[in-house]
C-alpha cells in the first residue's frame, strides 16, 4: 500500500488490528497465487496496483466523493441495475464476501449451513474489516435466494437500517416482468429521494454509456480468451472481472481496453498464459467475489487455462448490453428491466436459457472442459448442476462438479480431483 | 390393514417388497409412538384407522374417485388453493414427505444438503414407495424456498410432465399481491381445462363451504388446546393435523368435530392427555409431514405437553377462514388469493406478521416454552428463528432451538437437548 491508511479506517469505525491481519493474509496469497504467474500481460500491472490499494486509494476516493455529496450505494447482486445509480451520481460497490472472516460471528445470527458467501458480508461487517460497508449510505439487496433474502433482514438491523431489498421474481412471467418492471421504478425513485438528484433522460444516457463501455471492455477480453492459447490466464481475467465491481467504471474501463490492445498482440504473437493445447475449461455456477480465488488456482496450477467464468462475476454480468435508444423515461426503465431480465440466474424456475448460455460458450471457448463449481449451501446452482451436467454430456464436453466454501482445508482433496479430471481430458476421454 | 392391497399397488407401479417394508415399520411406529399413549380420547379411534389404512383404504376411494373421472391433485404447501380443486370435483391429495426414505436415490440427483422433506418426497417418487404420487393427475408446487423450487424441476421430469408450479411472490407488497391472483386465475384455468369442468360462483361456494368447515373443526381443536391440562396430547393433535391433508373433507370434518365434542366434555371433567400444571410447549417453524412425529415424541415423552403448531401442519393451514361472500367470479379469485397471502411462511421478506402470530399463540395457548423447529437445511425457517428468538425473550418465554432431520440418530442428543429446556422451564428459570 502506499501510505498508511490507519486514521482514515479509524474514522470508518473498523477493527484496525484485525484489518492489518487481514491484509497481511492477502497480500502474501496474492503474492503466491497472482504474481507468480509466468508470461503475464503488462497490462497486469494496473489491476495488480489496484488490489494493493482495494481498501487504501479507492476507499480515500470513495470517501472524498462521499464528501463531495455523492451517495455510495453498496450492492451483492448483477440484478442491481448500475446505470441508475450513476444517473444520480452515484458510486456503486460491490461489498466484501469473498472470504472467510469474522464466520464465528455471522454465526450467532445465521446457521451454521449458510453459504460461504453470506457468511462473509455479515462477518466484514461484524468483524468491521469490510471498509466499503462502513461508507455505504444504502445497501441494496435482493431476493434471489433464500439464505440472502432472509440474512437482508438481519443485515439491515447490523448497518443500522441501510437495507434496501429489490425483489427479483421467482419466475420471467409477464407478471414477473411487470413486477421487476416496477421494483426498478421504485429503485429509480429510492435513488432520487437519498441522493435529492433527479433522474433525467440525458443522465440516464450518459450512464448508460459509462456501464456499456465498461460491459464491452469486458467482452473483449472474453471473446481475447477464446484463442488457443489464451493470450491471459483465468486468474488474471477472474480478477479483472471481480475489479470490475471496486474500481472508477471509467478508468476501470481505459485500462482494461489498453490490457486488451496488448492481448490482440499477443495473439498474434502467438503468446500466452500457458502453452497451446493446454486443457481449456470453461467454470459455470456461484459467483466468486474478491478474494475467492480457490478453483482457478488449483485449476491452473494443475496446468489448466480456465478460458470463461459462467458466472455473476463473468459472462453474466457483461454478456448483454443495455439498449440505451431511450425514447421516454418510461421507455429507459422498460429497457433497464428487460436488459437485467436477460441475466440467467439459478433463482429462476424454469432456467433453460443458462444452459443455452452454457452451449454456446463452451463451443466459442473451445472448452475441454467444464467445471461446475458451487458453493457449499448454494442450493440454486447445486441442484441446477444436474441439468448442466446434462447438457454437458450432450455436447460431450466432460464435467466436473465441485462443491466448496472458502477455507483451505479442502484444498488438497481439490486439487486431487481437478488433477484427475484434467488427465481424464489429456487421454481425450469424453463422458 | 383391513385387507390385502397388493394388486392395486402394483397397479400403480410400486414396488411392493420395499413398501412392505416401509409399512412394517410404520405400524411399529406407530404402536410404540401412538398407541402407547394413555388417556387418548376415544375419538382418536378414527384417526388411528385412518392412519392404519392410510395406503390402503384411503388410495382405494382414490382410485376409484379417479375411475369415476374425478382428477387427483397432490400438493406440497398450503399455499395451493384447495377449494378450487374442490370446485371442479377433484380430490385434493398432501403427497408422501415425511420419511427417510429413496434418500439415496433422491442425492443422485439433488445435493446432500437438501432438507429432509424435499429428498423425502423425491425418494418416495423414485422408490416407488408412494401410492398418492402414483394416482395424481397434476402435480402442484410452488416457490416458497429455493430447495421446492428448483426440485420441481427435476421432479418433472421423474414424474413424466405431471409439476404445475405456482408462483408465491418474495414480497406481500402490491405487485407481489397482483402477481399472486393472476397465479390463482391461472390455476383455476388449468383445473378447468384438466378436469373439462367449468369453475362456476355456485360450485365455488360449495367448495369454500367445505375446506372453511374443515378450518373451523382444527380451529375448533386448537382452541380446546389452550385449557390446562390440554384434554388431546400434541402427538394426536399433530396427527389429526397431518391426516387433514388425505382424508376426504367432510368425513374428516364430521370425524373431528365428534372428537372435539368428546374433548369438550374432557375438558368440564378436567381430563387431559397430561397432568394439570405439566409444561406447556409451543412448536414453531417447519411443517412435520406423516410420519414425522420425531419432535412431539420426545417432548411428550419427556413429560410435557405440546399444546400447538405454529407450522404449515397447523395453524398456518387453518388460522384464516376464507370470505365466500362472492360477488363474482373475479371477486371470489380476489378473495381467495387474499386468503393465501395471509399465511406467514418464512419465504416472505419481511414476514413480521409471523413474529405477532407466535406471541399471539403463546399468550392464547399459555405456553411455557417455545421450541423453534426447523428441517435442517430449510434456510427460510432456521434463518429466521434469530427472530422468533428476540420475540420469546421479548415476552419472556424459554426458548429452544431444535435443528434436525428425518434419521433417529440424534434421538438420543435431542432427548437431552429438550429434557434440559423442560427442567430450565420447571424451576420456573425465565430467560
Amino acid at each position: 500500500m502506499s501510505k498508511d491508511y490507519r486514521e482514515m479506517w479509524s474514522g470508518l469505525d473498523m477493527n484496525i488490528e484485525a484489518h492489518d491481519g487481514l491484509l497481511g493474509v492477502l497480500t502474501d496469497a496474492y503474492k503466491n497465487i497472482y504474481l507468480s504467474q509466468k508470461n503475464r500481460p503488462e497490462g497486469m500491472k494496473y489491476f495488480d496496483f489496484v488490489i494493493s490499494e482495494v481498501h487504501g486509494l479507492r476507499i480515500e476516493e470513495i470517501v472524498e466523493a462521499k464528501k463531495q455529496g455523492r451517495k455510495i450505494i453498496g450492492t451483492f447482486c448483477v440484478y442491481v441495475p448500475e446505470e441508475l445509480i450513476l444517473a444520480v451520481d452515484g458510486v456503486c460497490i460491490g461489498l466484501c464476501a469473498g472470504a472467510d472472516v469474522g464466520s464465528d460471528e455471522a454465526e450467532k445470527y445465521i446457521p451454521r449451513n449458510t453459504c460461504a458467501l453470506i457468511k462473509a458480508f455479515m462477518g466484514f461487517k461484524l468483524a468491521g474489516l469490510c471498509p466499503y460497508i462502513q461508507t455505504t449510505d444504502l445497501i441494496v439487496g435482493e431476493t434471489t435466494c433464500d439464505g440472502k433474502k432472509k440474512a437482508y433482514e438481519l443485515f439491515d438491523e447490523m448497518t443500522n437500517g441501510k437495507m434496501y431489498v429489490m425483489e427479483i421474481p421467482n419466475k420471467k412471467g409477464e407478471d414477473g416482468k411487470s413486477l421487476w418492471k416496477n421494483e426498478v421504478k421504485r429503485f429509480a425513485e429510492k435513488l432520487e429521494s437519498l441522493s435529492g438528484k433527479r433522474i433525467t433522460l440525458e443522465k440516464l444516457k450518459e450512464a448508460s454509456k459509462v456501464v456499456n463501455d465498461k460491459r464491452k471492455a469486458l467482452q473483449r477480453l472474453s471473446l481475447l480468451r477464446a484463442n488457443d492459447p489464451s493470450p491471459i490466464s483465468g486468474l488474471d481475467a477472474l480478477l479483472i472481472n471481480q475489479v470490475a465491481f471496486y474500481d472508477d467504471p471509467l478508468r476501470f474501463t481505459a485500462k482494461l481496453n489498453e490490457l486488451c490492445d496488448e492481448l490482440d498482440q499477443r495473439v498474434k504473437s502467438g503468446a500466452g498464459a500457458a502453452s497451446k493445447g493446454s486443457p481449456r475449461i470453461l467454470v459455470s455456477g456461484s459467483p466468486m467475489a474478491i478474494p475467492n480465488w480457490k478453483l482457478h488456482a488449483i485449476t491452473e496450477g494443475s496446468g489448466a487455462t480456465i478460458v470463461g467464468e459462467e458466472s455473476c462475476v463473468g459472462e453474466r454480468n457483461f454478456r448483454s448490453l443495455l439498449d440505451d435508444d431511450f425514447s421516454s423515461l418510461d421507455n429507459a426503465m422498460q429497457k433497464i428491466a428487460d436488459r437485467y431480465m436477460t441475466i440467467n440466474c439459478a433463482c429462476f424456475t424454469p432456467n433453460n436459457e443458462r444452459l443455452s448460455d452454457i452451449e454456446d460458450l463452451a463451443g466459442r471457448l473451445k472448452a475441454d472442459g467444464i467445471i461446475h463449481y458451487a458453493i457449499q449451501f448454494c442450493t440454486p446452482y447445486m441442484m441446477e448442476a444436474y441439468k448442466v451436467k446434462k447438457v454437458a454430456d450432450d455436447i460431450k464436453v466432460p464435467f466436473l462438479r465441485i462443491e466448496t466454501d472458502y477455507s483451505m482445508e479442502d484444498m488438497g482433496q481439490l486439487k486431487t480431483r481437478v488433477e484427475a479430471f484434467l488427465e481424464m481430458i489429456g487421454k481425450g476421454v469424453r463422458v
